[in-house]
């Protein structure tokens, strides 16, 4: 079924939801779902509303300045919208690790996820022929110090070539530049191994063993210049007891961390997420 | 801050949320929150909104017709309307176990709860210095096979002198009958001591051991004449292992059940729950 | 690292762990693990201890012998003696649903199982492709009612022509028979898409909705005759809320099952496990 | 059921094991649990062992030093040794806020924990009429920058007169000058507001709102100089959603906090943590 997502966000007032829902209403459109959430703090209200398209009223391509003249211009909002067709490009960054990897192909394979993958990145050669078996083009690109930039180069010129949408940090252990993320605000996803604050930045199992913490976790999060910082999409974490050693705590983790990155893609894909800040509404 | 809280179940059309909305616009409501689902399966429509009451244009007493005329019969609706005032009044039943109701009481205490309690009832008398501490009345009814009828006679009377709006059993060990049940339809809460429908009835944590399960839980359910069939407000469960014998399951799960059960009541002092056939939706 | 493991049973008494160690320390064991458990109720004491081969002054093939004569005897004890060398092998039987079998063969692909799968058997065609594409023979059984018999002939055939030591049931959507089940006591490892003993049978997620849970779960367990009534290994939940539809649990359920499975999985390689009645020791 | 409970450290070493149980076994101790634990980072062997007190061959003043003699000493081991009786004697330190209060002094009331509490102590006089309910005298000590260090002076010689062994620090919201701390080394439980590491310091809640997580936490571990930063003895986390308020974080927040301290002092009460380095190893 093909759908309409429209996100809009505004300065709270009466009379939002009633004019929204009106706009719809008059034009035919058959909601299948609609999420508010007034944050108090800001005095900000956000509304997620997704409609079947067949029978709107409204052709697809006049819909934003439709609603822009009937219902944004008034209440000053700013608006978003999107459609569930066709499937958004991903792109995706791996290294060595190949747990994430799986988890996302697999689900890919079973049509769990609306999306296409168009290509896989590596800094390693080591998980080609994982991807290959997938039938996805593998491009082994390895950065230095010396080549980093040329390489970022050469992997925005693939994700124009793909046309990506959005790119997924699968264990990708490099940093990317503020230049490659500029590309791709809200938009790239990166798993972290720890549940951030807590243990930013490398080697967050070690850390965490050397803090002896009960709980370990992850943390999906879009990608901003500041490391490890930017909006968490999603957590969950795992009980460890004194006995387990580093290596445990990485097979228990690894568990929470695939879990986690797939749920926060799927939000991804369904225009679930809305950044305000540095925090994120999630519409489920 | 005096609010009021509609609650509409219809089946889903095109327009609903428009409708609503326009009539709390109107009439000048500020809402503070409002949340819609659609029950596919049945095809029906679940709103509940909240708004505030002071610069409402429509007089507490004469909403309920006004959204009749304007909203409820076009949709042919159902639908209840309550305020946050006065306090609602809530009786406890309590057996021997201290758990759940000191976790109550504690809540009350701390003005985290929205409610009266204007009395406790027991079949025992070990809980009266705890509830008299509060300065709460205590009433000590021990049930037999043979009073069992008298009692619970006894029971209603004191919850219509007392003007009690809902039951909360706090671990309290007698099952009340069909008829005392119908006296308060969607409104006798009951913490079961398992993760329904696993281990219903008697003795569950002897039952989760002998089953050897690695998980024990808790479930708070309005009360229906079928023993612990009743719509589930909220669960949640606890790890065990091997070696917990089953006065350790107890312990562990009494902690499940105190939250578990204090969850529910949240939930049912907030209007948040609304029951369909069997289940609950919780408008969280 | 080539290791013994011994699991001992036996009324408890005292003395009987200074025995065992002592017996271990006396052959210059140098212990790697020991855990000890006593079931108060049966009056049973339990332990598994695993310790280097290399510097052991014992004959691996003699060990077994030498505990009985020094250790056992006197104790009344029922014992196993393992070996993480070499490598087990396990048979996976599925059926469609790939979510299973992509966690297993994942993990299998990253070193994190120490096992061997000489064979995949599905009573259906679709898992070919994925299963080829990690170097496993694939077989083909289709199930009827008229086949039944027959088809699990051959399967028995295959198991020892590859010399399965354990078979896992990655949802495979078959019932053994009592006969196929006794050739592999406590060696069949299935996964049950519930949090049993919540929810036996055919379709649990359209049961878990229908009576509006607020939690489901997975049950690894090993297959006994009774369905869904074996020991149960592990146990994990996930929230779900009362808008997820039932392919929403479906995908929700998934990920905790996967999860679950391959955890029991990684207990019986380690053997871990140690079945007492209807109940698993887990030496974790 | 009087039992003795004995904990060594040293370095790792064949027939340790061997030797502390031949130990107890030779002097007719019926062990009732068990435990050992090899940090292999550290190559440190740790070992609990609990038996009864009646039948063993040993007078009660005499065990540590038969031990030491005929074990300790060659292993060049630490070891304490402790009692489960008398009661221990535990000192409450709170300020306002009441949920672990009532908690502990909940499962104090229904004897789930085997302690004495001679007093509490608080900052604030507000909570005096629930102590006072238990029949535990309460001391008000209010504390100012100026008078903090005659106030920690009174506060210890009311541990002292009431024969204190540990403290347990309810949401109590002064920071203990080291001088107070080093009067009870691993000896004073504090519980802290979120999932240490994160948000160390004041306001945990709002950092967390701030920061826009998914999941809070809370930590009970013992107190050191360093603010946040002694060894953790238990943790758990609850989840959140972008609507919860800080407000909400709180109420959320503090099931947790209350449930995860109860647990730390039933570990404690139970002498089953080990404090190495900065971790704890929990023999449960």
């Amino acid at each position: 079924m093909h759908t309409a997502i429209l996100i809009v966000q505004c300065k709270d007032n009466k009379g939002i939801v009633a004019a929204v829902s009106q706009f719809l209403y008059e034009n035919n459109g058959n909601i299948l779902a609609v999420d508010q959430y007034i944050d108090e703090e800001l005095g900000d209200f956000f509304m997620r509303a997704e409609w079947e398209l067949e029978t709107f009223a409204i052709e697809k391509d006049s819909i934003l300045e439709e609603f822009k003249k009937n219902v944004g211009f008034k209440y000053e909002m700013q608006y978003s919208l999107s459609f569930n067709f066709p499937k958004p490009k991903m792109a995706l960054f791996v290294s060595k690790l190949s747990h994430c990897l799986f988890d996302i192909l697999s689900r890919y394979y079973s049509g769990q996820f609306n999306v296409e993958i168009p290509l896989v990145i590596s800094n390693h050669p080591d998980l080609e022929p994982v991807v290959k078996a997938f039938g996805i083009p593998y491009y082994h690109l390895p950065v230095t110090k010396e080549n980093k930039f040329t390489q970022e180069k050469r992997q925005l010129e693939l994700m124009k070539e793909h046309q990506v949408d959005f790119v997924v940090l699968a264990r990708y252990m490099q940093i990317l530049s503020g230049d490659f993320i500029n590309n791709f605000p809200n938009n790239i996803i990166n798993i972290h191994h720890s549940f951030l604050p807590a243990f930013v930045g490398a080697k967050p199992y070690h850390a965490a063993y050397k803090r002896g913490v009960k709980i370990i976790g992850a943390t999906a999060h879009y990608v901003t210049e500041e490391l490890d910082a930017g909006p968490i999409i999603e957590q969950d974490v795992a009980r460890v007891r004194h006995h387990n050693t580093i290596d445990e705590l990485v097979q228990i983790g690894q568990d929470v961390e695939k879990v986690v990155l797939s749920k926060a893609i799927k939000y991804h894909l369904a225009r679930k997420i809305q950044v305000v800040g540095n925090r994120t509404i999630i519409f489920n």
